[in-house]
């Protein structure tokens, strides 16, 4: 299969593309992380999401540990061709490493005239064990 | 008011975070930005999404010449401290500069065997008409 809808996307210097993982039926956005090329293939081709682990520098099935696999419902691209939306089936709920739905779990609030930011979703799992 | 909720993002070398803006209710990505410090101050002392323009090199009020200004309803930040998500109100339905309501409107699809972006969005309102 030719290759040109890779072509599209503008990668970065790093050859990299920032993607978003929001959730099918609720919509909530769960989480932020890269791709490269292999990436997009592989999440493309398996119907899997896999990203590009900046910190180990190497592919990253998601849920490859942990179980909490995405199941990719649609694979997005914005306007400047620079960033990637994915829509997934989150299995258990839980895309946080902290055993939260989300890792965008943290709310600006102001208390006694001072901002802060608060934890507002809960733990659904204890992350000790997620992890083999 | 102390700036210690702005010292808890981890900043890129550039001084920038990315961000996602979603709409309140539906919930629908919108779009994807950055924005420096001061970006964020205006942003959250204002209720109006500022960006900062990489290509520009200036801060950006988000429909300062379209009128497609974003209100903002909530600052979250992820578990990495490097990403925020605002949920906005988006003023006529319309973030994209290409006059549609996302501006992650391409989605991959398969045609004769062949993936390619299609364009699943319609156009809300001339992008001709919405800058001066």
């Amino acid at each position: 299969m030719p290759k040109s809808w890779l072509n599209k996307i503008k990668w970065d210097e790093q050859g990299l593309v920032p993607v978003i993982a929001q959730e099918v039926g609720s919509n909530d956005v769960l989480m932020f992380a890269f791709m490269n090329r292999e990436a997009l293939q592989r999440t493309a081709d398996t119907g899997e999401a896999v990203y590009w682990s900046r910190s180990r520098k190497k592919l990253w099935h998601k849920g490859e540990e942990s179980g909490h696999i995405q199941k990719v419902h649609e694979i997005r691209l914005d306007c400047d061709e620079d960033v990637v939306l994915l829509k997934v089936e989150q299995i258990e709920g839980i895309a946080c490493h902290t055993g939260r739905h989300s890792c965008f779990f943290q709310k600006l609030d102001t208390k006694d005239g001072v901002r802060i930011w608060e934890t507002v979703e809960p733990v659904l799992k204890d992350p000790e064990g997620m992890y083999k």
